[in-house]
């Protein structure tokens, strides 16, 4: 059974939209080797888990529920990279486009229209090219070394090409997101490699992959720094024997430690997402509104709501 | 950012292995109308939300946190209804079909022989027809009348799909797992149908959808004398906004009335899964279980641990 | 500018409920050689149609309006081959499945458990395995000779197809519409291979394909002795210019003449579908049902409706 | 069974190529959303509709038969909108691309170089996306309730869609279309709300979906001064209860009144798609012209056919 | 540049028709880790090769090749397993299902009707639950580690994926076919983590994957005892460098050794596959068969060619 | 069983980067009438076929052949295409994008992204919009002549489609490809229009399709002059009965004969695509490429190996 906060586990960076940046990050959201796949992987292969090797459930299920929270930074890290591309001049309640004023005109030359079109300048689950996600994607053989090494490809392959979205921009909303993924998916890459060192394997010197020095990339070194590409969270609100694997030397031998904890030390504030009237978004007339605001009282409570926090 | 207790929303009962009800119920969870995709539209919906409606969000979303529990459920009453079907002779670390035995002869004529091929008797992304889960399913279109009708409409017609079902099999595991989503999309009917009304529609008499008396279905009628068609959980650690919309009397004009809670009054265990050699399943061999055994010193502890429990 | 007439271009015969040989026959409707790509396929070649042949492009477009009737007589047989199957005893308003009664037991084991699932024992937009028909099957290449042989492929697999169907099984039902559409496959070769005959090919004795006496069908024969097999309809209001392609001698070079007609010598009532309660088709209880009655008056003109009749 | 006028059902306004508007337009036709769905979603609720309710199929079968004249009129926009972009130089029969001319040099860098490749320079059965249309996107559930809200909300997102898509262009040829469809679009939600409202619903004042007032929209404005958002036309040869359902008040509750025609006031000439030599369509070369020419006579006809017309 | 021999890689060994153990093996030819999927995995991976790595580019292609005659192995084993099911009594040139005789009745209720509706008792790029195989199966990320990692994971999932196979039937035709692709799947795995190995990479116990004694299964202990299992053939008729990786110890680390030869020591006859009158297939009548006889004299030649040899 | 020489059957002609022809030519390798189509059609028509009639076989399979080199050589040259666009002006071991310079800023504004997110500037199985191939592209009826006629219109497409990628674009590595295969097409369509002229058809003046002088083609008049668009290949080590058909006056009637060849009559040297670093293709870090060079001792090996040769 499922809880939530509603707190990021990374803070959402301000820096202007950019739609074709957005369009790269949808690639680590619904392509084939994204969060979507990885989230529903994991939570496939933990909900039919058999055998008694609990510790290994329980570090395949903590990671797919670390996933859940990836999905929901990485669309709003997509929703915050589109917001205001195009940006629209009237105000809420004018009727964009009256008069013939053409306020979307650049939008139809986006990578992916779909964007403007059938989303309100928010993430959809589709990948980089425009392919919508599929339940393909979700490898679940049951076979514990098979999933544990195909969980190895798809960490890997997601961090090779997150490395390379990163270079794609230095839109700052953008690389915040992609250096605590790439450092989150290192992380997951020593999950699934202790995993099976426990069953033997010695993985010598070829991980991370890709093998570089990602501590080279600014935003990344702060992380790992941190430690955050050594740490593993079970988000388990009634324990869990993750540790069991996840502690001791790192599978990349190169001298870190593994450490387990319940979650990550901090959260972060969701920040609002802004009317787009060009959108219809929500679209509410002056009539709707006001039962909105009536039924609601919501006028005089905004903003008082959702401060960062993480005691419970 | 999401939490996870490894408990069930709603009890597995057993019953015999039945591979074609097992079929018949991967609409429910892979379905264009099941509930990977009531997942991931409200959280679609919820990470995309715009505006200062936050009752709105909250009832959204937290619909969307019940699905993932509901994915976790009908999940584990697949895997249960598939277990043991085609029952394999040997035992552990036996080789499967040595001799030429065949031990999984059925297994080729079932409704979808992935359950034994790709799958290892479990549950998989797929609809009834063996057709994957696909992300074009989720819409989110960021209007907000829109979204709640489109809403209303998934969970009617999830409904109306699991009340054919629910007449395909007596099998009780299915039966258990189909009464309570019949229920629960009765009362996610009502939140979204209520959610309208609070913006003018009086929805008469049309509700629910299909409209009959579901308290003829003996495990329906339980749930419904509990209450479970006319509450709803927010699942949410810091509190939620849910019940200013999820209040009152029901959209249903039947006099009853909506009520909002943190989660449900109860949790249940979740049952083992057997090995399955015949799957090579966890597949594990005697020098492979050794090393999980050593690693982990599991014997002793096994079965001590995941009592159901519900207090945090 | 299209118009409809409540009647059906072939009739349909009545026999017991089959549902696997209506799924043989969604190959038919929904296949990659099916009635739903003839028709896309024509309207989309004639909706872009460039250049001044003219009588091309009103035998592509004359031939793609029959399509359509097609649609419908696919659809309204695999709806009657469905329709009963599994039989419901119970009554209109009953509950169907109360006490646990399972009503549909047999469904879920049919070729497409989403004939009953999803749909209330009617037609889909699919194929005989269940694959969703696709927008890549039409093919429009708008070079002239190519799509002329590109339709000509379509009409001659759809008709080897249909003979493998027609020989799947014995039932009244099926054998009615698919000799028609045998027949009716043929036709449309002989217009296609005749428009390319004027491009100069002389097709000597390949044609029909696939090459045998379909007048060894029983049900074939009866249409073939009426001549179906080499008359074309345009269903133009406005006049065509199609018989200036399809009249004189047919391209099997079988000593046949090509007729062009306005539309069929005659046209057949459409048989009504029964409730069907256990699929809450449609649905309405005691109450909704008032509704539509009071608001119709229907009770009294009910059967008075829909005579056969092709006079306009 | 159906027939056909050469005419449209709204004009094709002259104005310069687009690709990308075309590209836009795509989703209109062939997306999720679009008028491909519409029109089979209606055409198969009809052909599988079950019981006595005739005005409610009558009414659903009556758009869809309008709506395939809308597959018409959109699928001649892209076309115009692309006609001549790129724009080749040389004449008919000339050689396109001798000498090593790159003579559509532009093309591969369009939203969806398929309008090029595959199509010359003319509509496809896809989305803005360049994803193939899905026979996954229609919705038959058989029961009549859930059948009219999900027709309510396809149309509801095809309104959204189009009126975002009309603030992406001010080229006329893409304005006069979109702008006809959204007050077409209006037409529908009063439909298939009123015919909800038949069965008790109050729609309050959340219509239409998305909600503001399109008449500032000067293209629409005409439109709606002319009553094309209140009417809806039954095509029908035969007579149709369709007025039974559509008349009187609107379910907008803005005083508006709804009307039921045969069909509409006026069609308009369809104009003719030149040649296009760099796409080889129609390609034929001199002699095979002749053939042409010789056989249809057609040199001395051209111009003649094919007046605006109505009078049946 | 590719040749090919009129041979098969391994015999086919006559049995019973079977449709559903045909329809099985689909899912090792065109499933998402058939052989369809490794052939073309290997082949882009060897086409997009990057650097001086020649040994790991000779290692990756030469089974890429391997995989083509997988493929026909596979193809024709399906075929096999298909041919006469159902039986027909008629002779050639007889019309099948004259007078209304319903020859092929069964075949609408196999597991895929595809294998009699669209081929004709033939295989079909498609997997055992129907889907047709996707270009979205191959990975080739570029980055040597990985794409080593992603074929050792390919790899292991087709060995477990036939190894359950092998246990769905006794028929010897499978059974010949699975128990020679399972041994080479090992052969497969085999080099690529020997590959690895040559980066440092120890796999200690945990191969072959799945972990079990296969020589248990009496089809593959004969091909063990030949050592099919740890040999592999290049292919090429230029030379390669495989040998440099695939040749030492193995890396399941059981004392086995690694051989490289140029093809496999023996080859085989491809047995005829008759005529199949009643899937038209060929489908010559009289007239067109005496052109084919005519034109190629086959009527004396027949038999005369193709016996099984492998010089060159 | 098939066989490979590591070189090419058409040389790859040096230009510069051009991704958006690369992504044009997409569409010749993994669009729906591709080389990726042709390659798996014919083989699986080949390897399914029915009957004595051994020359169709040869031809169809000896074509098959073809297709794979083909496919091998379409590849060559996209990746060849996009390789060091864009270009990074960092040394081999050098960290990319390192201080956050962003070194792929316009990768992510490329037609297809996934050519540098997924693929590492190489060939992927998709078409020009993006789509993954698909296995329902592939034809196999077993009619030998429907089979026939839809090879031809496979050809004819695959023709038009490349006839208008060639006018996109005057870069000399996608012109001396696409010139070759617009060749090559027309010796295919020459292949399957003869077969059906053995079977009685006489094609008149519509071949080849699209009609037009293709010689005008610079590129195309060199190869033509060579007769390459007359001869067919088997690439048979075995033997082939093919030139019982291709043989004679080309069924395009203009005077020209046809010649069956072995193969053809040069191959040529495949060039080394260098390492790039920014995609982390082939990635080695520097511990892992010395074990790279010491286990293969590669160093003073390189350029020796791979000189163009045909002698077998």
């Amino acid at each position: 059974m499922f809880y939530h906060v509603q707190n990021l586990i990374n803070p959402i960076v301000a820096d202007e939209p950019d739609p074709s940046a957005a369009n790269a990050l949808q690639e680590g959201l619904g392509g084939q080797f994204g969060e979507m796949r990885t989230m529903m992987q994991y939570l496939f292969q933990s909900f039919n888990f058999r055998g008694q090797a609990k510790p290994y459930l329980d570090l395949i299920q903590g990671i797919g529920i670390e996933e859940i929270s990836h999905v929901e930074l990485i669309s709003k890290t997509i929703s915050r990279l589109l917001d205001g591309a195009p940006e629209y001049k009237g105000k809420k309640f004018d009727v964009p486009g009256k008069d013939g004023d053409p306020v979307m005109d650049m939008a139809k030359e986006q990578m992916n229209p779909h964007h403007f079109i059938v989303g309100a300048q928010g993430s959809m689950p589709v990948d980089a090219a425009g392919n919508p996600w599929s339940g393909s994607y979700v490898h679940c053989n049951g076979n514990l070394v098979l999933d544990l090494l195909d969980n190895l490809v798809l960490e890997s392959t997601g961090r090779l090409q997150k490395c390379r979205i990163y270079q794609m921009s230095e839109n700052k909303t953008l690389r915040a997101t992609v250096a605590f993924l790439i450092a989150r998916d290192e992380a997951h890459e020593m999950a699934f490699a202790k995993a099976l060192e426990s069953l033997g394997v010695d993985w010598g010197k070829v991980l991370p992959i890709p093998k570089f020095d990602s501590s080279q990339y600014p935003e990344v070194k702060k992380l790992i720094d941190a430690g955050v590409n050594r740490e593993q969270y079970h988000f388990r609100l009634d324990g869990s024997l993750m540790e069991k694997l996840y502690s001791g030397s790192a599978p990349a031998n190169d001298g870190t430690e593994l450490t387990t904890l319940k979650e990550p030390r901090e959260s972060y504030e969701i920040p609002d997402a802004p009317e787009r009237p060009e959108e219809f978004s929500p679209g509410l007339d002056p009539e709707l509104q006001d039962l909105v605001d009536a039924f609601n009282e919501l006028k005089e409570k905004n903003g008082k709501k959702a401060k960062g926090r993480n005691g419970r």
